[in-house]
């Protein structure tokens, strides 16, 4: 065994669209595309990735970009990547394929990100009705921990594909009557279901019968599904694994939507910290694994999940406060154990929390969506109402955020550890707000 | 200030029932239940709580007394317990409560405690159509650590508790409606509405006028809501502080359903490690913090939700192993961003893992519901999916659970420590089923 | 198997004087004292214990008593306890008996602790040099979490008892020649030799040829040595175990001199916060664990040492701010890889820091002496300067006490978290010093 | 603000000797050598280094090199880097500079490193006299968590250098007395002092006077001192800061001597995985600060040590088993509060328990310099035993390690995890030792 460069298997050119790159994204899931890259086994290999909107977000101060941007064309994945074995089988259907990240950062010249909220018209976020404006706030990385990267998914077979398009659409018809009982969501789509427009299939040219065969049936990225996919768990990083089910052969492993730092939920829906960057990754494959470990839970031995194993080097935290919320909404409505509306609550209970100590809403709508605070499930038992909480880890502020019986003056707060969040929130233009937006 | 030795205010005698204890329980909130005694801030107290059930389930090999339960006389708090200042100046409305855990632990004499799962037809729990019978395990404690005790509550003021009755009652009368889109639980109660039947109010003497009125006003206290209560967050233990709003002059504390351990959501209903014993408390009162900390969601200042602050000597574990659940539920059905089916999804495929492992599903099913795993809302924005996890430490186990390409063989288990959750599952008894019940 | 309601083994009356108890204490080591009690492998017992003087610091704000103790009659211990398994057979010489921490706590009514340092011409501590006088706080329990035991210790048989005593008084004979060398301590006793002066023997009269004989061989219980004793690892807890040689039929375990809390290495020697307590225990025997598991490190097979095993329910921080200290003296004296002189050097750069903060430095060296420092051997190879290093967690106090540009003006300051250490440094009174110890 | 790309401001070439670079290296400490390279506060650079033999050690199965070396010539540091704030001032005399360490790594194509045991003849170690041959293992990294890095050190004034060199030659003739009390060490060099043989000093021209001059002034960069030098503090990595006195104008800041990881102590000398690589890092400037923040402890202001912070990313693990170590030797002898002693008996009780698991004696000394784990003052009070611990993450391991009455049996074992320690002990070669060495 030699020591181990890892093998560049992706490269991204930050300058080139991402349909101009050597090895052409995809930002569908479909059985027929074509791989870019195969790697084998026990290989570290280096993927690189465009963030999620494809350079569309640019480092400045107007959120005009985030406002007006087509997000059918968005969330471009590197690869697929074929995995072989050693002895050059790939993986086929019904193995489980093993991802270790073994480290990721951003790309060199790279080194910023960005969150963000759309405006209410265009895909919106959790808390929509609450925050119906783009917004944007910009960090620059001094090359401190990049972590909770996009989860890798595999290629559905064609078969996961019929299922997912079909279950999917669904909720496209029914929506009225689902939103009618919800109350959550506004003009936002309520699933991304199959449409040329916007599809970039990789090495499948555009303005072929082929392309336009798949680009209807590809399923959008944006989603989690079975084959892994976005995921967005905050705890993912280095050290950390990732078992797949293997849908096609050769997996067909494809990564994007890197974040340099998320909290669970993600609630802006642009919420992490947005950014380019690498992943190093090495694979192995567990033969038979997905009857071996995964069950199915639907109607077809397809209709399963990842399982994901996370290491000893996450940041911890020692204390937290934490906000509750529970399954009645804003107007006093009661729900049903509806997990959802709780963690709605708890959300919006600390944004108004955090108000109080000097933030805008803005801000802190954005900050709970990109620093690493947890949201839990607390109760989900005790009828009529379900219990979620958000847990705030109080280092991350520059002042003792507890209550107090005489509370510190309020005035503009900076956070506490430019070393976690290396943020642009300096009092004086914190959160570029598009003044057309808002009127 | 002299050294503390905590006053016993609510003593419990385990041999009498529940309304015949010296100061009697209660197991509703009405703010005319009249405290059985006072606190003042700065004191360090002890209060004695009996289990949740008060007694009926016992520590034997039957599940018998799980299935046929009355659930409608249960969930009994001690207190309420009027709070003052060092002047004597009770907590007011509008005050904000702090209640630091100081201590809890096992009362002497009744070291241990149970899990369950109710009988669909009878209370049921989060997965009761997998698990439609009474099941019933019993722990041992050796005074290793005792935590996630109940959060206590405060009464409630009359207009507060008019604003609970009216919303639940809106879910029950709706009840057939929702079910039919969640078709998630079925004969279970949708909301604990008032109902003399198994009211138990303190020193109100059953019989009376006073007592018919206020038992038919008196909210169940089963569900968590703006005055803290059944909130069950796992992570409260000692050096934890709860920050309560005040309803009721004198805030009028209870406390009871203690848990020995439990995991986020616990799952199973009765589904921590049950127990009686006591807490020592701290109150302070932060006058008017309820408008200076907490911000109203909903039509009235009343709508609030307590806040905690969680210390640093809760367990950690350094390795996770992680399920994912997404909104798509068993018959394969898409739910549009639903965490609480995205939660079901992850927690059944961990049951399902474990099964693999030579556990029994029940066994893991109550083993997920009290053991200190962590649910999570890992994603609830990528539409139509909702993404939900549950992060299980490895370190509970007496094998390595990760996937492996090379899996060892399958046999009966015990967990790895019993100095974690001292288990009775032994391979010969781990969990006594009623015979009946299962057929 | 049934609940188990710890077992009170060796009860304490704190109105009584050690040697007035219903089980007499002992502060010797020696295999002839007799077990006062006798408990079996799997059953939970009780042993309460004084402080380690016995009750001669007393809750006041006077440090005469620290200044005036005689320190040849302290540290009691409760026992011995003779362990015998669930057939009755004892512990035996070659077994290792494993020890479990299941509980442990304040005895009620004795809520409180202390933090001293010796005067120079008693004891001294540490840092003598530079702390000559006695000095003393008093910190209130609130029941928070009391950890960090005195670690029990099995008795020594008569062999090994006499390589003690031969061993230790080659350094009392020699000990001019070497304090040349370290100039560290001055008239400190270089050793605790045997003495019949403060010998408290358990059962054994005082008077009789036996005692006599007896008290002029057995071992102060003040240094640990092979048998465990006095070791004062911090992180000792529920949940941990104890895994100590058996010297003599039965194990005769014993233990005493309980900590609320401490740093590592208990600095200003009386350095942890002292307090009488219980200790909720459970043994179990590992036949012949000597030989399987310990190897003897000296001329026989009695030189081994203990294994503990730490739990995962220690507090943890996740911030550290460090200081280092190398082998050179504060004369500017290089010393040769010396750990000793090097963890010196670091406490007191620590405390010198610590006063720029507002902090006198008698204050800082009590704090670092009972607080959760961590005191680690960084370097001890690099010839000539070992490197120690004394890691303080930030959270502990009110105020950022990192290197700033900008520093914060200083001025009188409070410990951050009276939840973590109940401080009674309040400004006033927080250490009373003995006016004619200091002239 | 604008993304910051770190500018590589000390480029290394793996094909060069250390005095061919381009930027050439130097392995003394003095004032004069002249800084390479010039960065300004708030800028991230990247320094790249060799591995602290400049690449005499290789990735090879023969312990030859490491036998042979030439340690004279060895400990090669890149820089110095002159610092300047932002208006072009350098760091002065009694500044603090700030160096935070944003991120590491290997270098490409040299992802590998090594930990090794030098010849009792050649350097020896730690536990020479137990361990009197020279060993090495090679590591293969697979990009997951490099830390540990080589403290940053500042060029010492002219001054301190003297200062250095008085104090460090009277140990070394002093040495045979020291050495006839302390028995550890034999014929390992007693300190390092100037000597030209091996000088290697940056831009300073070899054969020159003033090469000759400073060559015989200049001080080894072995040992940590008062400028930071080699610390090896195991948990400084991603996110930590240093804050080093300032004894030159422009700091002069020099890095090399990179480690993977390493345990407290580095205990086998060579003990790290040693490693080549690069560091980003950024400089703050209090001015002033020596004054503000620090104590000199000796007869100048020059005596004075670094602070260090350490964040909150550093691996952690949750249970550890920990070995105790007392003050008497291997021979019996006791020694008074001696914590070098101490440690090592702790270090050798862990080795002799390891070998019970099936490792080989040198494969554990090795693991425990290179592995995680912690080496604590835990009593230094307690005459005449001084206490030291070693502390051990048992989640290292692929075997449960510890202590139980029906043992596991012992046969050839591997590191339960590859994904922390990229482990070559695969049963065959763990460990290279060199015939002739054991002879």
């Amino acid at each position: 065994m030699a020591p181990s460069t890892p093998r560049l298997v992706v490269p991204i050119d930050l300058k080139k669209k991402a349909w101009d790159q050597s090895l052409p994204l995809h930002n569908r899931w479909h059985p027929l595309i074509p791989p870019v890259a195969e790697v084998h086994t026990d290989e570290v290999f280096r993927v690189e990735m465009v963030d999620w909107t494809g350079g569309v977000i640019g480092d400045n101060h107007s959120a005009t970009d985030v406002q007006f941007i087509d997000l059918s064309i968005t969330h471009y994945l590197s690869g697929p990547i074929r995995v072989v074995d050693k002895d050059g089988v790939p993986a086929m259907p019904g193995d489980l394929l093993v991802v270790e990240i073994c480290n990721l950062g951003p790309l060199p010249g790279d080194e910023w990100g960005y969150t963000a909220t759309f405006d209410r018209e265009n895909g919106g976020g959790f808390l929509t009705d609450h925050f119906p404006c783009a917004t944007k706030a910009i960090w620059y990385f001094e090359g401190i921990y990049a972590y909770s990267p996009q989860i890798p998914g595999t290629a559905p077979s064609a078969e996961l594909l019929n299922i997912w398009n079909e279950r999917e659409s669904h909720v496209q018809e029914n929506g009225l009557q689902t939103l009618k009982l919800c109350e959550v969501l506004h003009s936002r789509p309520l699933a991304n279901l199959p449409s040329a427009k916007g599809c970039v299939l990789g090495k499948i040219k555009e303005g072929t019968e082929e392309w336009e065969r798949i680009a209807n049936e590809a399923a959008r990225t944006i989603p989690g599904r079975e084959n892994g996919g976005n995921c967005d768990i905050k705890n993912l990083s280095r050290g950390s694994k990732v078992y797949l089910p293997v849908f096609v052969e050769g997996a067909n492993l494809s990564s994007g939507d890197m974040h340099f730092s998320q909290g669970d939920g993600e609630v802006s829906f642009c919420g992490a910290i947005e950014m380019s960057g690498f992943l190093e990754l090495k694979c192995d494959i567990i033969r038979g694994g997905m009857k071996e470990y995964l069950t199915p839970m639907g109607p077809t031995p397809l209709h399963v999940n990842p399982i994901f194993e996370i290491g000893p080097v996450e940041p911890r935290f020692s204390e937290w406060l934490v906000f509750e919320g529970i399954s009645v909404d804003e107007s006093g409505r009661q729900h049903f154990l509806d997990a959802s509306v709780a963690y709605k609550r708890a959300v919006l209970n600390a944004i108004d929390y955090l108000h109080k100590f000097g933030y805008s809403k803005e801000q802190a709508y954005l900050l709970l969506s990109c620093c690493p605070c947890e949201g839990r499930i607390s109760g989900i038992v005790d009828a009529p109402n379900a219990m979620a909480t958000l847990a705030i880890p109080t280092a991350i502020f520059d002042q003792d955020i507890r209550p107090k019986a005489s509370k510190v003056p309020v005035g503009p707060r900076v956070l506490k550890r430019p070393d976690v969040l290396k943020c642009s929130y300096d009092g004086n233009l914190p959160i570029t707000k598009n003044p057309s937006a808002t009127s």
